[in-house]
């Protein structure tokens, strides 16, 4: 009876994706509480507050890094989940451990923030993304070998998927690695690679809008 | 293979709407956790309780003023949204800065909350609006000239988005200038456009049936 | 132009159900982080903690009191919105205040627990159950009068919707009112309606089901 | 009129679907908070990092148990609700029951955490266990009895819940009832039991994939 019960639990994909956009949502949200308003009791002018202000630099940084993170995190779960013809217990199991490792980048967030010039806190960091990469992957290679995959999904879409992780962990341990330099290095390394995987693809859109002629408009699409 | 990836990347409109509602309806219940029960060590007797709750007057004030802004841009992004024939990588990108920057707002309400006479908080508080308001507007932008809006949209659409926009950034801006006068008269004026926006489409309607007198029933609506 | 934006804005019935599902969801998530841990300097053995835990018990209270609450309205308005053939911009806008409220209610509750014996915090949570019950009653009132309702909606639902407020309002009238003897009257005789509310239609079930005689089992559902 | 209400009340799953999934995920994210960063002023080099977040090893092991509780039980509501043909008001509720309860975990999982060597905590958070299966057996029972279930349901789904429900059960007894020796033992034993449940059906499928030998590739979902 066990065995009934494993057949039928954890098929539907679409409450799979509600969970993940609840998590997802909620983790964006919770990352900014970890930057606090200054204190008014040391805040006696307008210039008082200006540098308070700045003064939490450090941590817009690390909730930019995170922000991206779960950008990137949360497009390619999207992107699988959109291939995934059905679900079934242990692809559901999967991605419950991947939303919760997404659930504890806001510790990991705000380890780095409090902790920022520590490679321990660096280290962390990129374990917790490393733990994402990994599950990903499992997720994918699981779909695939049984048989979960869309049947209208195209040529190729399985290693252009593994390419996909490879490449970004590779470039993410790279970061993670300049650490050893210093930890604003692999942030801003981290950061760079996440941004030019955020908005590259869609730069020379933005670049022939306002910095070119357009010569016709384009059509609209078919629904 | 990063270009397939690309391509397949970020296509589901739907789950935009739904992380797009979690990080919205977290934004909306987070702002409250900045409003804290009076100190009970401060309160001896009823009079005591109404004074303190009164005291929590002007953060009250600011929380209105950004459930207001949350409500105007979720009517604004799902309007866009239900229009949307597909999303592509680049869209769903747009969309997520969107969302980090709503998120964001909880943080700028608080700032301005504790340093309410402040210009430099109203000014903050400004440009996280302003921020807002240039995303929505990339992101229309991108899905006109990529093609991306659906076929039945009607005549004047594209026209009326950017209308919408730039006339209530307009006003945005010109009550985050009296700020010079006094951070009050901003707060106040902003709320009274953005009510007037939420209000006055539907105040005929709330008029006609207190105050008037009623023809004739409405029909009911096709399916 | 505007008028053009405002005819389409906030059309989907189905995006204000997936908001109004992630606010009360989180309101009702936050409602715990009202109870606190004991303080475990406080705390030498099991006995003690049993004592703090039972200390707890007034806020267990008001926590009861305020899911009940949400429970109530998460189901009315959800009874409602199945009921709306479409929305319009002003719908969604009397939903987005009725959501806004829906999130004081933390705020509301925790003032509750913190000066149960105060009849300024039991009249406060009444102010804010009653703006719910005029927010619902004037989103039925204006889908009713535009015509938004589905045509196949039964008979006599529009006075069923109107009874159901009226008569829950006058019984929580009634129950803020028993403060002026004590607030634990209005909150006991407030929980006694609403779990009258939501467990007496279901009672004769779970009656039947352990101390009576079943003679057929009910037929499948035609799906 | 009453009766009316009560008959159409409550009726979507996808509803009560979206509420759970939202009630879920903010649960999974709250239980990171009670995961504080270490305090700055007590580290001043790499080595006290290090042992400052191993320090919250016992934090860490609540909240992998909370983890798996609250996938267990989402896989299982999920699956209950694939099978609801509708729902009714009474069914509404008990899901409401259900979900605040699962609401109330993040506290018992802190008060675990902060107390882990006291039986009183263990059993705190074994009740909030129990309750948990009590409602999930009442929802199945009251939706069988009411025939809500799909026409389509396989054969044997019925006792399938029902033995699910109970061997589960019967364990988290057996390892609550081992804090007589240690809680250790209890938290232990219930992530065993946890962890088989949620991986062992997977393992053979990954013990192929890395040790042994592949023969042919699996063949593509049918839509």
């Amino acid at each position: 009876m066990a065995t009934l019960y494993n057949r039928l639990a954890g098929h539907d994909v679409g409450r799979l994706a509600a969970l993940s956009d609840g998590v997802f949502a909620f983790a964006m949200t919770l990352l900014i509480l970890d930057i606090r308003v200054p204190d008014i009791g040391a805040v006696h002018n307008e210039r008082d507050l200006w540098l308070a202000v700045l003064a939490l630099g450090p941590r817009f940084l690390t909730w930019l890094l995170s922000v991206l993170t779960l950008g990137i995190f949360w497009v390619g779960q999207q992107t699988q989940l959109n291939h995934f013809a059905r679900a079934d217990r242990d692809l559901a199991w999967i991605n419950i451990a991947f939303l919760a490792t997404i659930a504890v980048l806001p510790f990991s967030t705000a380890l780095l923030a409090e902790f920022i010039t520590y490679r321990t806190a660096m280290g962390l960091y990129w374990l917790n993304i490393l733990a994402l990469g990994i599950e990903i992957a499992a997720s994918w290679t699981y779909a695939v070998r049984k048989g979960l995959i869309k049947h209208d999904a195209p040529q190729g879409i399985e290693r252009a998927m593994y390419a996909r992780v490879f490449i970004a962990q590779a470039l993410y341990a790279a970061g993670a690695a300049l650490c050893f330099i210093s930890t604003y290095w692999s942030i801003a390394f981290i950061i760079a690679v996440q941004l030019n995987y955020a908005i590259a693809p869609g730069w020379s859109f933005w670049r022939k809008r306002f910095g070119g002629v357009r010569t016709a408009s384009p059509p609209r699409a078919e629904r």
